[in-house]
C-alpha cells in the first residue's frame, strides 16, 4: 500500500505551499469521491443534528465547569451516544476548577449615578463586601498605563482597547489585572473583547501572577468604556463603584466525553475529532462550543449510520473545562499518553458552527499536502481550503506532543460578536451551516482514518 | 410677491406626486442656492455640534421624565442657548408622569435556573413583592393568543413576535398587557421590538385599559423569547419568575425648551423645528432624541452665526416627555393654541441623526410641491428627497390642528437596533452625519421661514 501514499505525496508536495491543492490523484479520487458525496448528501438531508444541539443547549443551559448543569449535560450526551450505538462510550473523570461568579454590580457614581453592565472575568477575586469605589484611569494600551503609572495608584484602571484581532485584544482581558495591580490600581476593568456591541459584556479567562496583588478584574461594555474615556478626556473625572462576590471553591470532578467508531483494520490508530462540552456561565454556549461538540459527534454518528467504518478508529472527544482551566485537554493527554504516537490526527471544532470554509492544519509539509488533497473532496460544499497553521485549545497539548492538529475553519465574521456573552445562543446558528460542518468533519475524519498509511509526522525523503 | 409663489406652485404641482421634484424655479434658485451652500459649508466645517451632543449625553445621562437628570439637562440647554444668543429662551412648565422602574428581575425556573435580562415597560404596575412565578404560554400573535385563550389563564403570556416594521411589531408592546389580561394571564412579556439582538432588552411605552386587570408587562430579549418558544414547542413547559418594583408616582413639573430666531419681517409667523429632550431611563438617549434636539438647536444657532435672519421666526422646541406621555407636545399645543394658525411648518427630528436622506411631509399638495422644490437645495448633500406623509410624535398634536408637519428622514437601517436600550449611546453616531442633519434642517427651516408667502395650507385652485 505504501506506493499509493508515496505517489500521492510526490504528486501533491510538488504543488503545495500557497498554491491551491491539485485534484486528488486518481487512485484516491476513485476510492473516496463517491463516499464523500454520500456523506455530504446524508449530512445535508438530516435535520436531527440541529434538533439535538437545540435540545442540549435549551435543556441544560450554560455548562460552566463545576456546575450540575454541565454534569447533567454530560450525562445526557453519554446516554445519547450509547443509544446511537457509538462504541467505548465513557466519561473520563477530570478535576476542574470551580469559580463562582456570585452577584456583581458596577455603577457610575460620578458625574451621575447609573447602573452599568458588568461581567467578572473567570478566576477573578471578589471585591470587599462594600465594593470598591474609586476614580477611574482609562488607558488605551499597556504602554499608556506604564506612561501614566503615577495616576493609577488607588484608581480603577479601565483598559479601553478597541478590538483588532482576538489574539491582540484579548491580552488586556488575560493580563490586565496584573498590569493594573503592578501600577497600584485597586481594580481593573477591560473593554469587552468584541468588534460589535449592543451593550453586551463579554466574560472570559484572566490570570494573576505570583507576587502581584490580586485585584478584582471584570469586563464592561464597549459603550461604557468609551463613555469613561470621553468623560476622562473632558476632565470630568468619572468615578465607579464595583461589587463582585466571585470566589474560587475547591476543584470538583467533571468528565471528558469519549466515544469511538472502532477502526476495522488498525483500531489502535486514532483520529480524534471533538470540541469542548463546557461553556462560560452566560448564554447557552451554543457556538462556544456546543455546536462544535454536536458537529463532531454527529459526524461520527453519520459514518456509523452509513456503515462507513474506516481502517482506523475515529474517537470523538468532548473535552471539559476548556474555558477556565483547560483541565480536560491536559487530562486527556495524560490519560492517553501511551497512545499519543498512534494519534494520527486531532481535529477540533471550536470557532462556531458557521459556514465551513475548510481547515487550518499544523503538521509536516507532507501531511499538509495530503490534507489539502483530501480537502478537495469538500469542493462540492466549498469547504475545501486548507490554511497552514491552526488547531484548537483542547488539542494543543496533543500537538505539543507531535500529534498533527487541525481546526475546522468557518466564516468567522460574527463569532466574536457573541463570544462569551449571553448572546451566544442557538438562534444565531443555522441548521444548514451546522450540517455543512458535520459533512466537512465527517469526510476529513473518515478519509484520514481510512487512508492506507497514517498521516506522515516527519518530512519524508525526496 | 404672490406671483413668485403662484408661479412656483404651478411649476412644481404639475410635476409632483411620485416624480422627482423639478429644479427650483430660477427666481427661488437665484435667491437661495448660494445661501443654502453657505449653510451646508458652515455646518460641515464645524465640530462643535457633536461635542455639545456628547457633553449633554455624557454629563447628565438618560433624561427620563420625572428625574433630576432631565431637569439638569434642561437647565444646561437653556443656559447654553442663552449664551448662544438665541432669543426668547424659556422653559415652559409641563406636568409629566413619574414612572419609577425600581429593581427588576426575570428568572427561568424550569427546565433550569438562570437569570434573564428584562426591562419593564413604561407605565407597568409592579409584581407582588414575592414576584410572580408561572408557567409560560408563548404566542406569535394576538390571533394565536385568542385561539389558545384557555391555556393563558394563570400563565405568563410571552408575545414572541419577530420584528417586521416598528409600527406592526410595537403593537404587542403597547397592547400586549391588555390582551394577555383579558385572557386571564398573570403577567405578560413581549419580545423586544428590534430586528437585531445581542441579548439587549428594549423598553418602551404600553397601555392599560379601563375595566381590564392591570398586569405587569415587561420586555425580554429576542434570544429568550426564542428560547421559551423552543422549550414550549418541545413540550418542556418553561416556567418563569418575574419581579418588578415599578410604580407610578404623582406628576412632577418638567419643561419644554423654547428658543427663537425672531423673524425680520413676519415675526408672528413661526416655523417650528425640534426634537424631544426626554429619553427612556436606559442608555444615553443619544439618538432618541438628544441628537435630534442638538441638530435642531444647532441649525438655528448656525443661522444666527451666519447672520441669516429669515422673514419669519424659527422656533426651536425641545419637547419634554415624548416617551411616556407626550405631555410636552400636548402642553405646547395648548399653550400656543392662539398662534397655531400662524405656525407655517413644524419640523421634527426624532429618527436618529444618521445620514439624512430628506424629509417626510404632511400637508397640502401645493405645500408638498413647494417643499420638494426647496429640498432640491439639499442635493449637494443628497438629502433632497421628500416623501409624502411623515411628521413626528411631538408635532402630531399640531398637525391635527392643521399645521403642516415634516420629519427629517435619515438612513434608518440601524435605528431600531438601539432604540430604547442601553445601547442608544453616542458612540453609534457620526459627527459628519450629525452635521449633515444640521445642514438639512437649517436649509429647510430657513428657506420655508424666508419664502415670500407662508406654506399654503389648503389646496389652491388650478
Amino acid at each position: 500500500m505504501k506506493s499509493v501514499i508515496a505517489t500521492l505525496i510526490t504528486l501533491v508536495v510538488l504543488t503545495a505551499g500557497t498554491a491551491p491543492a491539485q485534484p486528488l490523484p486518481d487512485t484516491l479520487r476513485a476510492r473516496y469521491e463517491a463516499i464523500a458525496q454520500r456523506i455530504i448528501d446524508a449530512a445535508l438531508a438530516d435535520s436531527s443534528a440541529f434538533a439535538r444541539l437545540s435540545y442540549l443547549v435549551d435543556t441544560f443551559g450554560p455548562r460552566f465547569s463545576g456546575t450540575p448543569q454541565l454534569e447533567r449535560a454530560i450525562d445526557w450526551v453519554l446516554e445519547a451516544m450509547r443509544r446511537d450505538g457509538l462504541e467505548n462510550v465513557r466519561g473520563d473523570t477530570v478535576m476542574v476548577p470551580r469559580w463562582v461568579r456570585g452577584n456583581e454590580a458596577l455603577e457610575l457614581r460620578h458625574p451621575y449615578r447609573k447602573k452599568l453592565a458588568v461581567l467578572g472575568l473567570g478566576g477573578s477575586v471578589a471585591t470587599p463586601p462594600e465594593g470598591i469605589e474609586a476614580e477611574v484611569l482609562v488607558v488605551r494600551s499597556f504602554e499608556e498605563l506604564e506612561a501614566r503609572r503615577d495616576e493609577a495608584r488607588g484608581r480603577i484602571v479601565v483598559f479601553n482597547v478597541p478590538f483588532t484581532t482576538y489574539g491582540e485584544t484579548v491580552r488586556y482581558r488575560v493580563l490586565g489585572a496584573v498590569a493594573a495591580a503592578r501600577a497600584g490600581a485597586v481594580a481593573s476593568l477591560v473593554r469587552s473583547v468584541t468588534p460589535r456591541s449592543l451593550y453586551t459584556p463579554h466574560t472570559g479567562g484572566m490570570r494573576y501572577e505570583e507576587g502581584v496583588p490580586r485585584i478584582p478584574h471584570a469586563a464592561l461594555t464597549v459603550e461604557d468604556a468609551e463613555l469613561l474615556q470621553r468623560l476622562q478626556d473632558r476632565g470630568q473625572r468619572p468615578r465607579l463603584w464595583l461589587y463582585m462576590e466571585a470566589q474560587t471553591l475547591p476543584d470538583v470532578p467533571s468528565r471528558n466525553v469519549v466515544a469511538e467508531l472502532v477502526g476495522r483494520e488498525r483500531p489502535e490508530e486514532i483520529v480524534v475529532v471533538g470540541g469542548h462540552i463546557d461553556s462560560w456561565d452566560v448564554g447557552q454556549g451554543a457556538m462556544d462550543d456546543a455546536g462544535g461538540c454536536v458537529a463532531a459527534w454527529e459526524a461520527v454518528r453519520l459514518l456509523k449510520r452509513l456503515g462507513l467504518r474506516p481502517r482506523r478508529t475515529i474517537r470523538v472527544v468532548l473535552w471539559t473545562n476548556e474555558e477556565n482551566g483547560l483541565r480536560g485537554a491536559l487530562a486527556y493527554r495524560d490519560r492517553y499518553r501511551g497512545e499519543l504516537d498512534r494519534h494520527v490526527l486531532a481535529i477540533e471544532s471550536d470557532a462556531g458552527v458557521f459556514r465551513p470554509e475548510g481547515f487550518g492544519f499544523t503538521g509536516s509539509p507532507e501531511a499538509l499536502a495530503l490534507v489539502r488533497a483530501v480537502a478537495r473532496l469538500l469542493e462540492p460544499i466549498r469547504a475545501d481550503r486548507v490554511w497552514e497553521g491552526g488547531g484548537g485549545a483542547d488539542i494543543s497539548p496533543l500537538m505539543r506532543e507531535g500529534v498533527p492538529g487541525m481546526g475546522l475553519r468557518v466564516d468567522g465574521s460574527r463569532y466574536f460578536w457573541y463570544h462569551h456573552t449571553d448572546a451566544d445562543t442557538i438562534d444565531k446558528l443555522d441548521p444548514h451551516e451546522l450540517n455543512l460542518c458535520i459533512a466537512a468533519l465527517a469526510v476529513m475524519a473518515y478519509v484520514i482514518a481510512d487512508l492506507p498509511e497514517p498521516l506522515p509526522r516527519v518530512t519524508a525523503g525526496g
